[in-house]
């Protein structure tokens, strides 16, 4: 139920460079709706075309690949924009300076970019929309190194916070992933070049073999000649990298954070299961993000599981507001309960997580009234207290009803029977989950950095 | 992997008629993604909104609604218009005659079309698009009858084929649906209203009851005072449902024919289980149309149920060409195999039908890749041999890859390691299954009216 | 001041026919600006493409050429539609009927629509729109007649009011003439072929030489091998060819009715002059329409001529209403007199008619604000005390200030020190006029047919 | 033929200011059609709306001035751009720096702009566009300056070239003209407001007075309290009217530079005709730029002045190309000759300019075409035989005809039977011409500053 922050690709060394970012962006979309781009560099300039909308909006004409060639590439899907402003932060975003033009996709947050904000304009910056990665720009532009690659090293020297970012010049094509290793960014092999992206799934589209991730606080720098080199020049910090990525944001079919999505959110619902196991006659997902995880809850409890709401997948923009005219209407529009599989039954509704509590109390009340004898809950990760600062759209800790309400009283307002959260230490503590120290903070307020 | 040919609603007895008529076109959007309309009435005139894409592109603004006031509509779905020519058939379509004004919304196809057509003009009428609904329009016109019930029972009284027909007239809404039935229309109770649709998905949306299915050769007339009546004036003809609506096309959480249509694909997977299981690892659906039938397979075999593809619902229009740069891009933008589930694995793949083997061929293909030792190929339905003349887009007889190839054939060219269908009797002697008679013509080629 | 009702074209005989009709609507565009289209015939088929908006919105790619092959070709532009409704009445007009398919394009407005609509919708057609040229379409569907031509004759006999229009069939071209003549229809030689169109000045954008007027009550048929057919089988009626076309319609770089536009305004001004001479410094017009009228009437009295407004060509569609934030800002955005020529000035405004008189007044308040002693109004035609039943955009009878009001009143209420009017036997004399019979009717009332 | 370099309007002190900028933009559209924009100030805030197309494409909907609220506005037009690249240089431009907000709209051109860009590169700016405006932007937020207006002031003393230039913030509304005064730039009194301008016709269309001219070198201040602050900080060049403004550019019925440009446009023509008088039957112009020229030669050499060309103005964007099809048919579609009118004549056609010499050759062969006897061309300005580099968007030396043929070569190739000039100390001694220096480059190479 969140909006994620972005999805970024690099494509480097093929002569359709832009066409395969584009289908890697159609593999991404997931990670932003609102707005897309591709710049590509052939004849030492780089080119760029992007827009507000789907990949498939902004690339709706094979012709437009005529205006972005060149055998390296960048893109970005963004989540969120309205208005003027909006399209002045649309990425990538392409710059001229001292070392000529330069362009970048950014997923992430800083958390000091008000300090750098300031630091910018006092000293005679011209800033145009408010995103972190302008600012990343204007510091590169800032830096009095000697080469780009130094110039860049010198820039993110001065940025706190998470990012997984591509640059892209007319010599180079750099990934960097920041010291804490909030977000991923994967690398891999694709014919005799590279690809570089959020997540794997961009590989598998255009058939690309999976490397490795690129490693927190590494720079990896591919030039001119597909030398690749890589450094680790920042400042070491604790690794904390983003849990969520595993239970909600990421694709089941993606690896990230070396391990395969689906894994770990079918051993997360397993957990769960062990948990907190209840007296039921089926296990429904909310398709399609909680489905790897209540196969998992059924296989361990035993419990069959079924299909239990057919999802809509034909909405597009909707200007309907909840509460008009039909109680529920969002929801109902979205997802409709198979009153055959439903009625007196006794469901198990496992899903991923719960934000404001607004969506699942629908759902419960929409099972109810196909007919369910008992609705019971369970939450494949803890309940979700603080807000992210590290590039998740998470609302504000007022708003987030485990902030303020136990499971007891969530479960009272859904209206559901029972209701169980997966443990931190339940979660923390599966055996699928890879050798790394994790970002919890969305759980116990720890925050990595601030 | 079929297209279908349309949705069909009505309201009667509701202040927000259109916006109801709305909201149950977003629930029927899966049988017609092409263009969309409106008609409503009041003050004794019809007033229409109507155009080309998507429910959420054609009504796009609330104040749309203001255009359509009354407490009566009908709606529809189309499924395929191209150029300006595809504007005129969109539907609803509004014509004035000797009644006063009337429009209408159809599915299903007529198959005397051509003798009507050469009648209609030969006798001196202007015929404006290509479709069936524009042939009824003018029969109606055409009678010499004294009330608009009886023109419309005149004109339909010409028509051989499939129609399940909403009309609207300042006075009445009237629904038919022709004598052998081979389109599902459902009727409901709408606060002290009624509604009407093609499959009761459009019910629940706005919590409407179910009430009962419009017969075979029913005209059900409702008045300007909400008096019903229903009588059956047309020549009796054998009973033919289409038993692909329940395979494919409808909703899974939709009762049609009597029956919950998520209930028959179960049985028709459990009943493939029994006549050919076979020896695997993991069961897997092409979500999401043949979720259900994968899962009754899975629970009869006990062989786990697994989501082996990623389904990727950002698609929309794309100009990607089968062939283009990346071997079955056209299927890898839709479908991603989930590899860790895979790999290794000895994988059950169920789907509903096969019309072509293109796609199959290529999911056969993404599944080996992804590392399964043997994949199995198990079809919820009997080969489909035969082109429909009812309203189902299937391809030309030469198309229909088992037209002219056994399952044997079949199965070498998809790559898999074995194919079976389901048998016709087996799927016809399914308990589930409602006491209907049921047109098979495109499996036998048993056509019920030609 | 009025919107004129349409201009037609047709092409025969040159193999880029569409193209052609597209220069040649470009050149009419000033007789309608709300809808254009175009039908060419190859391979015995028709095609169309047609569209809301200016020429250059609706054929806004060349490639939309593609989709018009063929060596004869019809088009049309509009005056006036909206929303659904007026997309229908979009010309040219395509239907099939027992002939095949043909389509039209007209000019006019027929005096006896409704009956025919009563007879039509009576009798079992089936009517979309609420245009005169449906209704022919109809009539020609229901001809018994053995050909097209033929059949043509049978419906335009049936026909009463005016009507310039064109046909196309895979056979022929027909052009035809009410018996009235009031619209013009212009015939051309175009290379090896021919051109018909509602003024001359579509001949000069593609070189065409000027052959004759079609005549009133004419049938002009072009088959496939080039033969020209021209017979007068309806029935004789009084001459009345619209003055209006002359007075203010056309563009003065015209000719029509046998005579060149301009000079028959200019001659228009001279009279005016001779009339109702008034001792000024300076002659301004109201551009364009006036211009030529203004330079005769300064010619004749030796008053200079000079351009005291300058008109604003990028207007487009404006959402501001009369009376919004500035007084006369509808007047003001589209003209502004040039204050330098005007000040201190005893000003002759001449203008071709005055229909409401709300523009006028709102020049007169803005040339008397830029400074002018004086202000004298001459009208280049008579009062207009009558609605246009023929195809003029004419408001109501109560909408006519001069229905109403005297001279003198109107004089008053425009703020102006003097205003004299055309008289109507002044108009009729004139000796550039050629000799046909006029019709007059929104001067004096006398309707040819009613 | 030219087009020119932008249109700029500021509006102070009225609660409308958004709605009469726009007005203001309508009256100044032939200075710019490619984009336009608006920013208001209020709550501390700036607020903009902007975008590609026509003043009537961008503020398409009365709703659109909710976003521009504030009592204080500027506005601009521009006059080229393409691509992604073109979007971001529509102005105005908004930046957020050390001091805040501020927005400018500009016109003119630099002629330092690359060692400025150089130095805003080297010392670490990034720059996202191309446009002066930007440089302009950035040394604002460079300079250490204390206060807006000294930072301003600062930024302005390293410009050369041309700029008129307004700048809006939360305090203040500034405008600067350059110290040469290339461009013109006009103050008015708007109720109890402010209005500045690019010319006067800005002024009428709201109802504003006339004031005075902003002068070379001025900078003027209106403060949160609307005081008025001029200063002169800027270092004296030789004062630099551009001429052309006068000859082609702007709006007959403005006032800029001092005078009517009516006026002089008349003079030139009353020149032209002294020094080049012609036995001829009738003068022409090229509607409607050279109207005014056309008319003062017709009235100091007697012969009629009439209208010629009629030109059609619902052209629109256009895709056809010269050589297309037709002849001239670019020309053709834009003017067509009159034959009533010059058939047999002997023609003066009187233009403002020539630059590259194709459409005057165009519109001497249409008018032979037409029959004229003889065509005599007078052109009311000098040869133009140097580029502008002060922001007129005139081809390269090698493309201006002049700069490398003689009249008469020019004559012989256009197909005239003469072609005259006016000649520059002609020009420059009218007496209508205000005491002024002015910037006569294009004809005689004398550039004020390089």
């Amino acid at each position: 139920m969140f909006k994620e922050g972005c999805g970024v690709i690099g494509i480097w060394g093929n002569s359709d460079a832009s066409r395969l970012a584009y289908f890697g962006l159609y593999a991404l979309q997931h990670r932003g709706q609102e707005g897309c781009g591709i710049v590509t560099t052939s004849s030492n300039k780089l080119h760029i075309v992007k827009g507000k909308g789907l990949v498939s909006d902004v690339f709706c004409d094979d012709k437009i690949f005529d205006r972005l060639p060149g055998s390296v590439a960048i893109g970005h899907n963004r989540y969120s924009t309205t208005g003027e402003k909006g399209y002045r932060n649309v990425q990538p975003i392409l710059i001229r300076f001292r070392g000529g033009e330069i362009a970048c996709v950014h997923n992430g947050n800083l958390v000091n970019s008000a300090s750098l904000r300031k630091y910018l304009t006092d000293t005679g910056s011209v800033l145009r929309g408010d995103s972190d990665t302008e600012l990343i720009m204007h510091l590169i532009a800032r830096s009095g190194k000697p080469t780009v690659p130094e110039m860049l090293e010198d820039a993110l020297s001065k940025l706190q916070g998470a990012y997984s970012i591509i640059f892209i010049t007319p010599d180079y094509l750099i990934a960097a992933r920041d010291p804490h290793g909030f977000r991923p960014l994967e690398l891999g092999k694709l014919g005799h070049g590279y690809i570089i992206a959020s997540e794997t799934c961009a590989f598998d589209i255009v058939e690309a073999e999976y490397i490795r991730e690129i490693k927190p606080g590494e720079i990896l720098v591919i030039d001119k000649d597909g030398k690749i080199n890589s450094h680790f020049p920042l400042e070491k910090r604790r690794e904390a990298f983003c849990i969520f990525e595993l239970i909600y944001f990421s694709r089941p079919d993606s690896k990230i954070f070396d391990v395969n999505v689906d894994k770990v959110r079918r051993d997360l619902g397993r957990r769960l299961a062990v948990e907190s196991p209840v007296d039921a006659d089926i296990v429904i997902s909310v398709p399609d993000s909680s489905n790897s995880a209540a196969l998992g809850y059924a296989q361990e409890t035993g419990i069959p599981f079924e299909i239990g709401f057919i999802r809509n997948h034909y909405i597009g923009r909707t200007f309907i507001k909840p509460g008009q005219l039909e109680r529920d209407i969002d929801a109902k529009i979205k997802y409709n309960p198979v009153k055959g599989v439903i009625k007196k039954k006794r469901v198990v509704i496992v899903d991923d997580s719960i934000v404001r509590g607004t969506t699942i109390s629908k759902l419960v009340r929409m099972i109810k009234s196909a007919g369910a004898k008992e609705v019971h809950l369970r939450i494949s990760s803890p309940p979700i207290r603080f807000p992210c600062f590290y590039g998740v759209d998470t609302p504000t800790k007022e708003e987030l009803i485990a902030s303020s309400k136990s499971p007891d009283e969530i479960c009272k307002l859904t209206g559901a029977d029972s209701l169980k959260y997966l443990s931190l230490e339940g979660m923390l503590s599966l055996s699928t989950l890879p050798e790394h120290s994790w970002c919890t903070a969305c759980f116990d307020g720890k925050y990595p950095v601030l």
